[in-house]
C-alpha cells in the first residue's frame, strides 16, 4: 500500500491511468464543485457554444492525472504539492481520457518529484497538458 | 444565463464561491477521478500520515475556483484555458473553503482573462493559491 | 407492483414514510437541484444564520412525500398532479423525517384523489404541511 | 454571498436556472427521496404507462425553482416559506429545463416575498406552474 520513495523513482519512468468520461461523472463533478456553467449541464445552451455540445469540466480529467500520481506513480502516500494545467481540447461525453504522468526531475534534498502529465483522448489528440509536484511517500 | 465578456470585466473585480467539504464529496471526488490515495479514502493509513486525517484531494478544492469561473466571473460561456495550482495546506473533512477569483489581466484582443486563484479556509489559512486562463463570453 | 386504483382508495386512509436526513441527502440534493444556497453546504455562514446550522433543503423532506404517495397510498403508477408545501421548521442534520399521507377527498369521474400531506420530525412537531393531488393507477 | 434585501427587490424582476436532466439525477432523487415509483426507475413499466417512459420526479424539476430562490432572487441566505406546484407535463431523460422565478408581490413589513414560479422545457411548453413564499436575507 506504499507507493515509490524518491530513491526509487528513476527519471523517464511513466504511469498512467485512463477512463471514458460518462454523463454522470460530468454531473457529480458539477454536484461537488458547484460549477454549473451551462456549458457542463446544459444540453441546449452547449448546443450553441463553440464546443456544440455538453463537455466535461477540465478539471474533471486532470482528476485523472491525480490518481496516476496518487494510486501508481509514486503512488499510495503522495502528497500532492502543485499542478500546472493547459485545457487544450474539450473532453465529450464518452471520450476515453488517458493520464500519462513521467517523472523528468527528482530533488532528493527536498523530496520532491516533477512530472510531465499529459492527458489525451481516444484519438491519441492531447486534452489536457501540464506538470505536477509531488512529495513522495518515505521509506 | 451569460457571463460577463472581456469588455464588462475590470482588472480587481474578484468573486467567490464557499463550500463545506463532507467526507461525500471526498468519496464522490474518488470515484469519479479514480483517485483513491490512501491518505483520502484510508482513515487507518491516513492517520499514521503527515496530517494523521483523510485529507481532501487538491484538485477537489480547486473545483470551487472552476465554480466562481464559471457560474460568476466571467461566468456562463466561460472556456478554461489554464490553471496553475499550489497546493499549500491540507483540506480536511467539515472545512469550509472560500475560492475567491480576482481579474488580474485583460487581453482583450485574444480574449483572454487571467485572474488569480485563491482558496482560504474558515480560518482565513491559504489552502490553495494560483492562476487561471479563461476566454469570457462573447456578446 | 401496481398502487391502488381509486375505487379502491378510502378517504380517511394513509400511509408514511421516514428517513433519517444525512449530510449526503443534503449534498446529492444541492448537487441534483443545483441549489447551493450556504443555508445548506456552508456551515461558516448557516452558523450564522436564524437556524445556526446548514439545513436540508424544503424539496428534500417533501421527497418523502413523493415516495409515500409514489410507492404506498395510491402507490406504484401514480401520476403526481400538484403539491402545496409549507415549510414550517427547519430539517437539519440527523433529523428523522416522517411523510405522512392521508386521503381527504376522491373524485372517481376525473380519477383524483386530494391527500393530506404532513411531514413531522422526531419530536413530533410539524415540518412541513400541505396537500398532494394525485391521479391513482386506473385498473 | 449575500442574496438582495426585500428592498432590493422590485416586481416583476426575474431570474432563472436551466439543466438538462439526466437519468442519473433521476436516480439520485429516487435514492434521496426513497420514491421508487416505477415511473421513475423501471423502464419496463414506464414504458406501459401513459407517458411511454420513465419521467423525472415532479419535485426533481421543481428543485431547480429552488436553485433560482437560493441562489440567485433573492439568493443566498434566502429562506423558504412555501411552494405551490402544479405538474403540467411530464419530463423526460435528457429534457432541458429552464425555470424561472418572477416577483410578483413584496410585503416588507413581514419580511415576505412571493414569486411566480414557472418550468419549461426545451420547446417552451410549460412542465411546472406555481409560486413560491421566502423570505429574503435581512441587510
Amino acid at each position: 500500500m506504499k507507493g515509490k520513495t524518491i530513491q526509487e523513482m528513476t527519471v523517464g519512468e511513466s504511469a498512467s491511468f485512463a477512463k471514458t468520461v460518462t454523463e454522470t461523472d460530468i454531473y457529480l463533478f458539477a454536484a461537488i464543485s458547484g460549477d454549473f456553467n451551462p456549458a457542463h449541464i446544459n444540453e441546449v445552451e452547449a448546443s450553441k457554444s463553440m464546443f456544440g455540445k455538453r463537455i466535461a469540466h477540465g478539471l474533471l480529467s486532470s482528476g485523472f492525472i491525480s490518481a496516476a500520481l496518487g494510486t501508481q506513480l509514486p503512488g499510495p502516500g503522495t502528497i500532492y504539492l502543485g499542478q500546472n494545467l493547459k485545457f487544450v481540447r474539450p473532453v465529450g461525453i464518452g471520450d476515453t481520457v488517458t493520464a500519462t504522468v513521467t517523472v523528468t526531475e527528482l530533488l532528493p534534498e527536498k523530496n520532491r518529484a516533477v512530472l510531465e502529465t499529459v492527458c489525451v483522448n481516444q484519438n491519441g489528440e492531447e486534452v489536457i497538458t501540464g506538470t505536477a509536484t509531488v512529495m513522495p511517500p518515505k521509506a
